[in-house]
């Protein structure tokens, strides 16, 4: 048993951000956490020393004041609160049957040392723990059933379909990448640096991959990788993006839409201009979003193992260490500064 | 057996639009065409008189140059040339063994009184003729398979969805939201005119419509038909209208886009700026062409034509009178100057 009150590191939202966010809009907190889980209750528990946490794209949404948005599903975080998102934990004190103590778990937690979760049915205990725990706010977590439901169920993708991959190398793209070429498509995809151009082609797979940012005329670089057309797009960013890529499709292409992170710190979006082409090539766009497909978590990570263990998939993270590391890390990927899936290590273990 | 040459008034293409098409755009050509079919020949042929013809929004992309578009699908029409478009016609001679004297067929034909088909089997022969003929060019025809399809196969529908509809008295509109009653959807339409609205509440059988023009907030009026959000968009208009239905879209709606009427004269299209309402209620968008469904068609027609029969659809129509008001009723659909389905009726028999 731990003491009742432990001191406890804490990322908090200073306030709404306004465009890019920056540090100032975040501060971290020394705050002392209450513990001692009430045994016996009606609402059992769990006590989390927090080990990983997912830097993702969609948690500048929750940053937003939403209010006068009634159309959104994400709720905004609260200003003076700590940061929520996915991470990776143990479990050191439960009050709930199906978590022990030493318990490796992933899911939503807060962005501090420790969390106490009130519903801990909201936890994915870890069975494999032969890969990197930090795996789990990944290519085994929430971005990795994106990539896998986006890619099969939102594309219908059959062997030798031209695939386009924007934000290619970031924790989802990368693997929407290998999962095509795992299904004998040609895959392409773009990134904002050079760096990241070699490890899509190097280390993940990418038939081409080029840098977006080097592009004078992006229709001219989709041209040149797709001289006939993209049957699929999976999209990251949104935008002109989009955009674009609109006019490169094939008849009966399947666009699914992943995330728009070049539109999440702009106050007025870029419009689709090019939407006719949806109309003219018979063109299928499916926005969709990983937390609906949690029924499908127990046979992807199966078989992500298994393609681990294998060495048909690998997955290259960008990992910032220390809890005074995290904001800097979560804005870093709305600049592209991360290279792999940004995740940031709290403690070993 | 005709003479050899029959004069033959036709609509021709002056030169390519730009913006709205007028008048001068179009000419009228008397000219003589060869109607002597060569029997025995080893590509069959018929001589139509033709009787109607259908005003269809697409027709408005082939006025354009689309040389420097590659991407598009719709060839242009050839300036000098016959305007060509769904019509109605009846063989007056043919070399087909399947298309005798004196039947009824709807297909692609000339904007003029009678047109040559050198390639028959892509006429569809009318067995039904207890019904208006120039229904061929509507309900019946290329605009009814559009609904069906349209609805049934790209919206998903279910009895009690919320069911929006814009240019709801057209020639597709009008079926969609009958089709969508018969479903047990709550129906809106919207439309032009305080004329059409009545004709949607009063004889189309949607329990709401509304005139787009004199709503000075269109989300305001979205909202008051649709408190809880909006599950099937089917569009024919585009632009700010589906824009903005997008915020209204409930989770998991689906949006079918038939046509984007109110994009087709200008020259920079209204962009899209609430894409990302596609990802936050994981919407389904698909763009379609009737014409990919012609297999539909056969158990299209049988199923509508029973319905017509039990008083379950009804069809308004639109007739201009003579082949030359057909520019003044093609150029009317762009300003929603037709009252139901725009067709030109040229003959009667």
């Amino acid at each position: 048993m731990m003491k009742e009150h432990i001191s406890n590191k804490q990322i908090v939202l200073n306030q709404y951000v306004i465009g890019y966010p920056k540090e100032s809009d975040f501060g971290v907190r020394f705050s002392t956490t209450n513990c001692s889980l009430s045994h016996g209750s009606s609402t059992p528990s769990v006590l989390l020393k927090n080990l990983y946490l997912s830097c993702d794209p969609y948690m500048r949404h929750r940053m937003s004041d939403h209010v006068s948005h009634p159309g959104t599903i994400v709720q905004s975080f609260t200003p003076g609160s700590v940061l929520v998102g996915y991470g990776v934990s143990k479990v050191i004190e439960s009050t709930h049957p199906k978590f022990l103590e030493g318990d490796f778990v992933w899911g939503m937690i807060g962005w501090e040392e420790y969390t106490v979760i009130t519903n801990p049915e909201s936890l994915n205990k870890i069975k494999h723990t032969d890969v990197p725990l930090s795996y789990y706010a990944g290519i085994l977590g929430m971005p990795g059933i994106a990539a896998y439901v986006g890619f099969h169920n939102m594309c219908s993708p059959k062997e030798g379909d031209s695939v386009y991959v924007s934000s290619a190398s970031g924790g989802v793209g990368q693997l929407v990448g290998q999962f095509a070429k795992l299904m004998g498509c040609y895959v392409v995809g773009s990134a904002s640096t050079q760096e990241k151009v070699e490890l899509l082609k190097r280390k993940l797979g990418f038939d081409e991959a080029f840098n977006y940012r080097e592009e004078q005329d992006l229709g001219l670089a989709l041209r040149r990788y797709f001289p006939l057309g993209i049957d699929i797009y999976f999209d990251n960013v949104g935008g002109h993006m989009l955009d674009e890529v609109l006019l490169h499709m094939k008849v009966h292409g399947r666009i699914a839409l992943c995330g728009m992170i070049s539109q999440y710190n702009i106050d007025d979006p870029e419009g689709l201009h090019n939407s006719f082409s949806l109309i003219m090539k018979r063109i299928e766009m499916k926005g969709f979003v990983g937390t609906d497909f949690k029924h499908v978590y127990p046979e992807y990570v199966e078989l992500c193992i298994k393609y681990l263990q294998e060495g048909k998939l690998v997955y290259v993270e960008d990992i910032a260490q220390g809890l005074e590391e995290a904001v800097s890390a979560l804005i870093g990927i709305f600049h592209g500064r991360n290279v792999g899936k940004q995740v940031v290590c709290i403690a070993k273990e």
